[in-house]
Order: C-alpha cells, then structure tokens, then sequence
C-alpha cells in the first residue's frame, strides 16, 4: 500500500498544504491563513490541527503516513532550528521538535527556497538530477542548492543567498541586504523595474510605448516581445547580471542542471535568452554545457520539496 | 592500538607520501618522482611499491592500515572516477577500482585542491569546523569547498573552480580556461605580477624600486609592506578581486570558515588585510563574519587531506 507524506509551505499570509503519496504523486492540496500575532505560537498548532482534521476526514492512519514537511521562509539548520523567519514573527526555536511535540509523527523542515529546489528535482524541472541550482526570480530573488540528492545548509542553514551575488562595482543604490550590486537589484520583479528606470533617467529620449507610472517586469518583458526597445535594452541587461551570477554560480558547485522560478520566469523562454550569452562567458569551461531550465511546479514547488524533505530524512 | 593511514599528493613532478596514525598525527613523509611517460601508467604502481615496501621496512601489517588517501591533480567523482588530470597524462578511469586492485587494501581518491582543503579542516587552520572553503593562491587558483565534513564534489567531481569566478567585466586579455576577468587573473602569483604591469602600463610615473624585468609576486608583497607606490597600488587592487571572489562564494555556501593557503599565502596577513573590506562590502549580512584565516599545513595539506578522505569513506 502507498503511504502518505504532508508537504506544508509556510509563507507569511498563506500556508499552503499539500497531500502526497510518497511516490511523489500529489494528491490534493489547500491553503489556510498564516496567523502571525503573537509572535507566531498559532502557525504550527493550525497546521498540526488541519493535518489531523484531515487525516481523520480521509481515514489515513499514523502509521501511514511518513511524515510532515515544513518549508519555512529562513534559514533552517541541519537539526532543524530556524532562524530569521521574520515574516512569521519567529524567533529562534527547534521547529523540528515543536512539530513533532504536536503532531506525533516525524517532521522534517527546511528552507522554503531550497525546499523549490528539492521539490524540481523530485517531480519537476531537474527530475532525476542529484545536484542542482534554482533560482526563484520573485520580489527579491532566492536561492537552493541541492548537492548530492540532498539541500545544501551551510552554517545554520544560510547557503544559498544566491540573489546576493554581487554582479555590479558601480551601484550606488543599497539592495535590501545592505550591500551594492547583489544580482537581485537587477533580477528580480523589482530590479527589472529599477533597470528601466535607470535606462529611462540615462536615456530620456529611448523610444518606448511601456513608459508609465507604475510599470511592472510584466510590462517588461512584453514589450521586449514586441520589440520595444526600452524594454529590450532592459532585458538585456537583465540577462547580462543574472547570466553572471548563474555562471559564477555554476563555476563554484557544478551542478548538473539550473532552474529558474518565481513570478518573473512566468515570462517564459526569453529569460533564458537573455541570460544565456553571458551564463556561457561566465561559466567554467567544464561547466559550460549545464543546462538553464524553466521551473516547471509553479507556486507548489515548495510543498513538493517539503514531502521530499521527509522522504530524505526517513532514508538517512 | 593505532590504526595506520597512507596520504598520498600526486603532483605533475613529484609524488608526497605522507604515513599518519588515525588520530592525524604524521608520523613520516617523503617523495618520490612522478614517471608520466606512457600515458602515466606507472604512477600508481610506483606509490603502490613504495608504500609496500615502507609497510614492510616498519613492520606494518595491512590489517592495521585503514587504508590508502589520494590526492589527484584533476576532477574525482564519487566514485572514483577521474577526468582531465593532464599533468600526469591520464585518461578517464577509475582511479579507486585501479589502485585497490594494486595494492589490497581500501583506497579513497579526491581532487588536491578539496583535499587541501579536508586537510586544513582535519589538522589545520579550519580544524573543529565542518563548513570551510580553501582557497589555494598559487601559479593558479584552485578551491576546494567542505560541506558537512565531507568534500563537495559537484557533478563529476567539478566543484570548486574558485579560481575562475568572474569579478571583472572589462578584460580583455583571456584566463588561462578561456574566459575574460577569472579572479585568478589578479590573485595568482601570475596574477599579482600582471596586475601590477598593468598599473605601470597605465601609470607609467608611478614611484617604484621594485620596477624590473623578472618581478615576482613576492617582490610585490614585499614592497607593499615598505610602502613601495607601486606594490601598495597592485596590493589593492589584488585585495579587491580576491575579496570579492570570497564574499560572493561565501554569500553562496555559507562556511563557518575560509582558508586561503598556496605560495602567494606566504606573504601573511598583508593578504588578510588586503581582501578585508571588499570581503565584508561582498558577503550577504549574515555571513559578515565568517573568518578568513591564512592555511597553516603548507605543502603538506594535500597529504593530511589524501589522509582523511580515507577516514572519511571508511565512515559512510
């Protein structure tokens, strides 16, 4: 018989949860609110509550069901203590634990970045890959790796910070993070953005018909689609940063296979386009055939690599 | 009683055997000349007659040896695979299957970069930790990364072309791999010479006495710690790209440590202080203060690395 495995993507509004066979097929899926007063206590008594409700509801058995996966927006360490989770209003706590106190079956948790990661490479873009990189090209820009099957940590679960490479020596603007010239100034929905405007405050006199107030990447990249040549010299300088920051990327881990995601990958093929000249000038040359791939699991990414989590855990 | 371990660094010339009890501590070490004529055939079976007739000499039973470590000058894979080791002539085999059959007892084998860097971890300047990056600032620049205590491979065992991370856009002469701004192009001892012909090309007037026609690396850290105009101006320009390179690779993997060692590293702390402001200005926030320490295990790290690779598969 099939077993089952829980795979819950924590985010700070919503907290999508997904029931899988442990095969990896999905077997149905739903969101709840996140209630992030005081300082978040409710998030993991909601989810334990709805997974048991639901467990009851459909007859599955403890002994059943593997596990639950939290995919969690900060950093998780390898014994499962998160750190920095902001949006939640979380401080530092075994989340592992916790869960497992409430819920009595094994949890597994682990970044919600490199939880997309891991979910491609089960069921979506890099299946049947061991080592892979993702990209999820959203507001900010987030970064998994996964090395050998398995999610790269680093200390205290902080690998990965790949939308803070630093591409740019010239950047007179801070990112979020502080520093000059991080890749997601430049990559993410809002650095598109920033890109036009900055060629627009260079350029004043570039022909354009997507020169508006409250422009989006959308806009962007349709218009580069129509030829628009603010939005093309806009999507080139996309490509030209993010295409560096995957082939450094790529020079450092050698992966087998690249995935882009998020909102902004939504704009297809051209994204890939864009970055591709200079991936392949910035990549080593052992690396430079690894393939830069479009995600393929959307918004579920992380409630697939949250069941995967479990499933790694249970063969370790 | 201790249990024995042979460490053995294969370079282009010269073969270091290195024999360490388990606990790490080296008991003895010697060389022996690299024979690459015909396609490099006999070169594991030299280290194998040598270590043979040392076991043999001291009255070492195999069944007191833990097995033999090997440190190559190419790419390893996981299973022992190695590609590209050029200096020694070699073609793809697998260099694990070959010397267990030669010489009886368990054999591991990894590239000598990462085992310089498993070495520094095991007995060196990372010791304690289990997240380390090596930088290793020779004629080149090789990397090795340490995830979780064990090497990190990457597909094919590509990983850790630290050398060969892009941090400049307007070069125009080519790395030795190819491409354009490869951070070995400014922090090998190669590097550091070209750098600071090229300060004198575009500043023909700048004070020097270290002005000469066969200029060393060493000649420049040298003046820079007289305050020679010249050497201070190639220094911080070395610092800036070899700093840049380690905060990128840091934001991405997130160590609790990075070494730098090779012959550039002889000059000290001269380039711990060079590198420092690019590398906080380079590393994402939470990760400002990994330490960058100089290597301690000299020519011997890939030996102690070669050494606990052993250790390390006879633990999976």
């Amino acid at each position: 018989m099939k077993k089952y495995i829980w795979g819950v993507d924590v985010g700070g509004t919503t907290i999508k949860i997904g029931l899988f066979y442990s095969d990896g097929e999905l077997i149905s899926k739903y969101e709840i609110p996140t209630r992030t007063e005081n300082e978040g206590k409710f998030i993991l008594s909601d989810i334990c509550d709805s997974i048991t409700t639901n467990m009851s509801n459909h007859d599955i058995a403890k002994e059943d069901t593997i596990g639950v996966g939290l995919a969690l927006p900060g950093p998780v360490d390898a014994i499962g203590v998160i750190t920095g989770a902001v949006n939640l209003n979380w401080g530092v706590f075994n989340v592992v634990e916790e869960m497992e106190r409430l819920i009595g079956i094994p949890v597994a948790a682990g970044n919600d970045a490199n939880a997309a990661a891991l979910g491609e490479m089960w069921q979506g873009a890099s299946r049947g890959y061991l080592d892979s990189v993702m990209l999820t090209l959203g507001t900010g820009i987030g970064g998994g790796i996964v090395s050998g099957g398995e999610m790269l940590l680093g200390h205290k679960g902080s690998a990965g910070e790949l939308g803070h490479i630093r591409v740019r020596d010239d950047e007179t603007k801070r990112c979020s993070c502080g520093n000059f010239g991080c890749v997601e100034q430049y990559a993410s929905a809002t650095g598109v953005v920033n890109l036009a405007k900055e060629i627009l405050e260079n350029e004043p006199d570039v022909k354009s018909i997507i020169r508006k107030e409250n422009l989006t990447a959308k806009d962007v990249f349709d218009g580069a689609k129509t030829g628009d040549e603010l939005a093309t010299k806009t999507v080139y300088k996309f490509g030209f940063y993010l295409g560096k920051a995957i082939g450094i990327t790529v020079s450092i881990l050698a992966p087998e296979v690249v995935v882009i995601g998020g909102g902004v990958s939504k704009a297809g093929n051209i994204i890939l386009e864009a970055l591709d000249k200079t991936y392949i000038e910035s990549t080593f040359h052992a690396c430079k055939d690894v393939p830069v791939v479009l995600a393929t699991l959307g918004n579920d990414g992380g409630i697939y690599g949250a069941a995967r989590m479990v499933l790694n855990k249970a063969r370790d």
